[in-house]
C-alpha cells in the first residue's frame, strides 16, 4: 500500500490535529513520537516491548547503517524491517543532520558531503542521490531528502546561501527517487530567520513532497526562537501533509508544537535520559541514583501503565543503576518511552475530545518545566 | 510450603537421577541449571522472559547484595523475591566463595572472614551466623553454609585445615538458623582429597541438612581432578538429599556430572559468554564477531527454539555486537540461557525414558568438547 496521510480533525482553536498515516507496514495515529533507534535498534528494548507500549513508528539512522554494517548487506538479507525484526512503520533520517554534527570531519560541496567516519576515519561522499539510494536499499516507509543543516548562530546570508544548497538537493532527492511505495519528505531550512523558512516551504511545495519536515532547529538556539520558527512556518505548509518536527524535544516542547499544526516528533532525550537514569514524570525529576530513593518502594510514577512502574520500585531501580546491571537500561528505557507515548495518546484524546488549548495550557502551566533544565 | 524433595526416578546404568523440589515458591525438576543472579538480576533480563524460556529456579549471591543494596533494606522492602520481581525459586549462595575470590583482601580466622569490599574497600566480618541471618533476610527459597573454599592447589593437610573450618562452620549454621521454610545445605569442601571429601559428608550429615553441594570445584583443578572428586564423593551422599555442583560448568561438564547423581547445577558461563558474544550451539562454536557471519542469513543455531535463534539472524546480531548495542547482550543472553535450559529438558527426557548412558555418551561423543577450550 502506498504511503497516505489524512486528516481527520482540526482542531478550531488551535494549530493542532489529529491524523492518520498508512504505509506498506501499517497505520499510525498523529501527533505521534517516534522512538529513536539508531543503528537498527532502540537501544536496550526488544520490538515486541515497543509494540506492547504502543510505539507505531520508529526513526532510523541512514548515517549510521550506511557506515556499519552497510546499506546493501541489510538489502540483500531482506531490508531493514527483517533485519531488525520491526515490522511497523520505519522513517529513516538522511544522515545530513550526523554528518553536520561531524563538525570538522565533514567538507560541503554543491556537489554532496565529503565526512570522515567517526567509526574508523574512513573518507566517504554522501549525495543527495547516494541518500536516496541507502534509504530505499533499507526499505524505510518514509525517507528523508539530505539537506544542509543550517547552524546557530548563522548570518541572513549563510543562512539563505546553505538554504539554497538544501533546495537544490531536494529537487535532486526528488529526481534520484526509484520506490515510490517508499514516501519522500522534503526539509525546511533557513535557520531562525522567517523569510527564509517562507522561501523554504515555497520551494519545497514547488517540487512536491509526501511530508514536510522543519530542520535545522534544536541547534542550539533559544527555546524562544525555536517555537517562533515552528509557530511561523508550520501553518504555511500544505494541510494535506504530515508535518514533522525533526530532534525535538521535551514533552513541553511536544505539547507546544503540536499546538502549531506539528504531527511527528522524534528524540533521543527518553531513550538516552533513561540509561544516564532520569526517569520522566508528570510530577517530578526523578534521578534515580539519588540517596532519597535508597528504600522508596514507590514506583517511578504511580499513574504511569509501564511494565516498569507495574512491577518496580525505585529502590530496585536504584540498586540496578548503582550495580551498572544491563536490566536498569532496559526498565529506565521502558519508561521513558512509554512515558512519552502516553503524552501522545492524552494529546491525541484532547484533540479528538476538542479541549486541545485547555489541556496545552494546564500542560503548561503544571508540568513541562520539571524536564526543562537537567534533560534538556 | 517447607521445602521437600522426591527422587522419581533412578537411572539403573548410572548415577542420574530424576527429581522434583518443592519450595515455597513453587517446583522444579531436576537435574537443574540455576541461572546466575548475581545482584538480584540475571544479567540483561527480565524475570518473565527467564520464566518464558523455562527457568526453574535462579541463583542470586549474598556477598554482592550484603554489600550492596544491603540485606536489611531489601527485608524491609518485602524480601529479595519481591524486591526483584521473580517469584519463583530462589537460591542464595553463602558468600563464602566470593570472599574466597577476594585474595589478598580477605583474612580467614576461625570466627569468620574479614574482608574488604571490592565497591569501597570498607571492613566487614562475615561470620556462618552472618551469613544465615543475611539469607534469612533476603528470603531466599535455598540457603548455602558458609565455607571455607579449599584453594587449589593444596597440601593434605591445608586441605584438612581448610576442611576442619568449613565443618566447625556448618555446625554453626544450622545452630544460627531460624527460619525453617527456607532450606539450608551444607557445603562439601576436602579439596582434591577424596579421604576428606568421605570425612566431608559423614561429618555434614552427621549434623543433618536439607541438601549437600559439591563447593571447591572449578577452582583451576584440572577437569579430571573435579570429575574424579564428583564421581567418588556424589554416591556417599543421601540419596534422599538433593545433591549440588557449585559453579559448574560446560555442558559436557554438567551432562557427565548428571550420570555422576548431581541434582543441581549454576555457572555464569552461559550468562558472560553471551556478553562477549560466545554462543552456544550443539554444532560449532559462535563467536559472533567474526567476519563470517557478516551477513550470515541463518540464527545462531537452526535447533534452537529459543525468541532469538527465531527472530534474528547471525548478520544482525553481528551487527549490535560490533555496534556495542544492549540489546546484542540482551538477545546473546535470551540465546545461551535457553541453550543451557533446553539441554537440562534433554537430560530429563533421557533420564525418564530410561536411555540416559546412551545419550551421555552420544552427549560427549560429539558434542561437548565444542566448548571447552574458548568458552571454558
Amino acid at each position: 500500500m502506498a504511503f497516505h496521510f489524512e486528516v481527520l480533525k482540526k482542531d478550531t482553536r488551535s494549530g493542532a490535529r489529529l491524523g492518520r498515516i498508512s504505509t506498506a507496514h501499517g497505520e499510525l495515529s498523529t501527533p505521534v513520537f517516534m522512538p529513536v533507534g539508531t543503528q537498527g535498534s532502540v537501544k536496550a528494548l526488544m520490538p515486541e516491548t515497543l509494540k506492547e507500549m504502543g510505539a507505531g513508528i520508529i526513526l532510523s539512522n541512514t548515517y549510521h547503517l550506511y557506515l556499519r554494517p552497510g546499506h546493501q548487506l541489510i538489502r540483500d538479507l531482506g531490508g531493514l524491517h527483517r533485519f531488525m525484526h520491526w515490522d511497523g512503520p520505519i522513517l529513516t533520517d538522511s544522515g545530513g543532520f550526523q554528518v553536520f554534527s561531524l563538525g570538522a570531519l565533514r567538507k560541503i560541496t554543491p556537489e554532496g558531503v565529503l565526512f570522515q567516519s567517526h567509526i574508523d576515519g574512513s573518507r566517504h561522499f554522501l549525495s543527495p542521490e547516494l541518500a536516496v539510494s541507502i534509504q530505499e536499499a533499507l526499505g524505510s516507509d518514509i525517507m528523508m531528502c539530505l539537506d544542509d543543516c543550517t547552524s546557530y548562530p548563522a548570518t541572513h546570508r549563510e543562512a539563505e546561501d546553505s538554504l539554497a544548497l538544501t533546495l537544490q538537493w531536494a529537487g535532486r532527492s526528488r529526481a534520484a527517487r526509484k520506490h515510490y511505495d517508499q514516501a519522500l519528505f522534503g526539509i525546511v531550512q533557513g535557520g531562525m530567520y522567517l523569510d527564509l523558512r517562507k522561501k523554504a516551504v515555497e520551494n519545497l511545495t514547488g517540487i512536491g513532497f509526501d511530508g514536510y519536515a522543519l530542520g535545522g532547529v534544536s541547534v542550539g538556539e533559544p527555546k524562544a526562537s525555536m517555537m517562533e520558527v515552528v509557530a511561523h512556518t508550520a501553518p504555511l505548509l500544505p494541510c494535506d501533509r504530515p508535518r514533522y518536527l525533526m530532534g525535538v524535544g521535551t514533552p513541553g516542547d511536544i505539547v507546544r508544537c503540536v499546538g502549531h499544526g506539528i504531527d511527528m516528533f522524534d528524540c533521543v532525550m527518553p531513550t538516552r535520559s533513561a540509561r544516564n537514569g532520569l526517569l520522566f514524570t508528570n510530577h517530578e525529576k526523578v534521578v534515580i541514583k539519588h540517596a532519597r530513593y535508597r528504600d522508596d518502594p514507590a514506583p517511578i510514577d504511580s499513574l504511569c501503565d509501564c511494565y516498569t512502574c507495574k512491577n518496580y520500585s525505585r529502590a530496585y531501580l536504584r540498586h540496578l543503576f548503582m550495580a551498572n546491571e544491563i536490566l536498569a537500561m532496559v526498565l529506565n528505557t521502558i519508561h521513558n518511552v512509554r512515558h512519552y507515548l502516553a503524552l501522545m495518546e492524552r494529546i491525541r484524546e484532547a484533540i479528538r475530545e476538542d479541549r486541545y488549548p485547555a489541556f496545552q495550557e494546564h500542560f503548561i502551566s503544571t508540568q513541562c518545566d520539571v524536564h526543562n533544565d537537567t534533560l534538556a
